[in-house]
């Protein structure tokens, strides 16, 4: 007998009882009989933006020309957005927050930043601690860091080696460098217990929100963290490439020094000094002159995220989240693991949804890059993570439960057709 | 007796015989009476900018979602601009330039790269040279650079002692650092001399274009350039805080490293390695994921230059550009300079057309501020820079001479009004 919390009725039931329901309409939809399960690669288009920029465009930079970073505020818009993303997201007050470059660039700053500080405090602490299969920016960078610095050095461990043998968080290590969600497989860290066992141990702790920005709820000030970055492009619908953010514990700000020190980084850039005095704080991590209408678009697209607050906010959006992962994971196990033809598929995200980000991943040893072809052509759009990693992504703020059905018997249809032997489906393209 | 040479109507005729007049109708004007000589710190708005953006928003990123980093070429974007920028601006070759993060953040990434490129041929050369007087985001960079690197120090000297005693190019100079336009006065430096006498003295050159990337003619393989980096947002028309560009010479490029190693400059990004390999070119510049609104934006301002192409080209852009800046002096000396009530105005830009920029500026001891403000109340924008520069820069791909004609007369009204003593024009505003 079917199991009737399986069906598609079911799934447009759940849907009814949505009480987010009605943040989907904040968003431009994708025309066509479009599936998107990848908004922790590229988030949607919000309503918003398009007529915002042209606004900006049009009015701001075309009209009010460079009596715009005064008239129209744009001086500010790094510190009114960072604002926004620390009250939303973070748990964290006004003036704790910026936007600036990218998350690879503020990583740069704000591991160079606590090295610094963890060094000045214990000069025998020379280790860098990260994930081994971290983000590879989040390892490139941590190498770079560490090459600046006599004697220091990288050590990678698994996240479950940390919670397993709490001896890795040694006398030697500066700084923990984590990214709560795995960007393969979807495994969200408990970030408060392993800030806590971190400091007690005497380190310092890098987050690197890259792939759970506006996706989970952090409190900041709850788990007393140091830095917090993260991304403006997935969960937070800032469009391709968006700035990224920067937070840092105000009584550590005042103390950091960042090497990327541009002028609006500066005390008081409009006098021009020869000599760089930090800003008092979180603007001394900002360097050169944003992009406006970068902003501009993020500003947008935290908007999306700061509706659902009456709502709930990233706690109503976290256990939409989590229901929307589970009831993929029900359909998968009914559908396919195990199924003839599709031994080969495994699960990759942890089952506990307390360890669950807001993707699934599953794995094929061979064919992982063609299904993810195939599912796109047939509308059901997730991405391909080298070697073996198919993404799911479930965007609580305009996923539906009935997606995530016709996701699932699309991708059981590619399986049991074999659509993805195509050759079509085999040729790599640059990004998947 | 009148000098016929300096009334309207002349200003009028000279418009009518300008062969490049009709580049100005690319630009979205604003509306109004304005005069706007403030090309030098934010361009004006092309026509083609925003329903480009609105084309990129709503479709490539609101319909094309993810797959548009390979449908609508965002992935190469970041080059195809270089390309561009290289081709118009550089005389650089295809592959050699890119547009990446802020000018700040470049400037940082290829002073870094010399000072190493340096050290490794000659471990005595511990010393940054730069102008005492270059724009604040230039020592401050220069100042963090040198704090990384045992022994090494910045110093700083005037242009005019680097011209007038060789021996500044010692041999304890690692990297030589100039802005060939001075954000200030304007003083052009003759960038092919300087380099040649740095190559000579076993020295690596970068030059920061910041103050004048689209203002003048610049040939890196004719002058044999090592490091250009340039501002987006000026002459370039790539809206408020545009992404800025690196170029690099071929026979150094492969034996750069750049501390800000994210994973785009990898060379092969999508293969998530867990180990750093720089791409092979130009590309190892590029860190995170960059901003494709603000990239698109940016290449419908190289666009507008682009279009001079056909008619002269960045030469004929520049020989306009002097007749403009010297209408101005001309008119300037006539009515101005040692006339009743204005003996305290000074040129601080070198008459020498050689030695000159896109703009001129003048001084006023003590309330160029204030004649600033009291000329954009009029409609006619130029800018303040402490403590005592009033600036006018003159775009020659929008600037009219009947243009320069107004703005003189009406910096004469204010000037024999005192106009300028009104409170509101003294009350400072963040920005100038």
């Amino acid at each position: 007998m079917a199991n009737a919390l399986l069906t598609r009725e079911h799934a447009i039931h759940l849907d009814a009882l949505d009480s987010l329901g009605s943040l989907r309409d904040q968003f431009q939809l994708p025309e066509g009989n479009i599936i998107y399960l990848d908004g922790n690669s590229l988030g949607f288009l919000p309503r918003a933006t398009a007529p915002r920029l042209d606004q900006v465009v049009t009015q701001e930079w075309g009209q009010g020309l460079i009596r715009s970073w005064n008239n129209a505020g744009w001086i500010g818009l790094s510190r009114r957005i960072g604002d926004k993303i620390g009250s939303v997201l973070l748990g964290a007050g006004p003036g704790e927050c910026v936007v600036t470059d990218s998350l690879s660039i503020n990583l740069y700053k704000v591991l160079m930043a606590a090295v610094d500080l963890a060094i000045e405090k214990d000069p025998s602490r020379t280790v860098v601690l990260t994930d081994r299969d971290n983000f590879p920016s989040d390892l490139y960078i941590a190498q770079s860091v560490v090459s600046t610095r006599h004697g220091m050095q990288v050590h990678t461990v698994t996240p479950d080696a940390l919670l397993t043998t709490p001896s890795h968080l040694s006398t030697s290590v500066a700084v923990l460098l984590l990214t709560p969600v795995d960007y393969r497989t979807g495994r969200l860290l408990d970030m408060p217990s392993l800030t806590a066992a971190a400091h007690a141990a005497g380190i310092l702790v890098i987050w690197d929100l890259a792939h759970s920005a506006g996706a989970h709820p952090v409190d900041v000030h709850a788990m007393d963290a140091d830095f917090v970055v993260g991304c403006g492009y997935k969960y937070l619908n800032g469009g391709p490439g968006a700035p990224a953010f920067v937070w840092v514990h105000p009584r550590l700000v005042h103390r950091c020094t960042q090497p990327l020190s541009g002028w609006l980084g500066h005390q008081n850039p409009f006098a021009f000094a020869p000599e760089y005095t930090p800003a008092d704080g979180i603007q001394r991590f900002v360097s050169g002159t944003p992009s406006i209408l970068a902003l501009t678009a993020l500003e947008c697209g935290i908007d999306t995220l700061a509706a659902a607050t009456p709502l709930g906010g990233m706690v109503a959006l976290r256990e939409k989240s989590l229901h929307l992962t589970s009831f993929f994971l029900e359909l998968v196990d009914a559908w396919i693991i195990g199924h003839e033809g599709m031994e080969t598929i495994t699960v990759a995200t942890p089952r506990d949804p307390q360890h669950r980000g807001s993707q699934v991943s599953l794995r094929h040893p061979t064919d992982a890059y063609a299904i993810v072809q195939a599912l796109i052509a047939r509308g059901v759009i997730g991405d391909f993570r080298a070697p073996d990693i198919m993404r799911f992504g479930f965007t609580p703020l305009y996923t539906r439960f009935v997606d995530v059905f016709d996701a699932t018997a699309a991708l059981v249809d590619v399986l049991r057709t074999e659509a993805y032997k195509d050759p079509a489906f085999q040729t790599r393209h640059t990004v998947t």
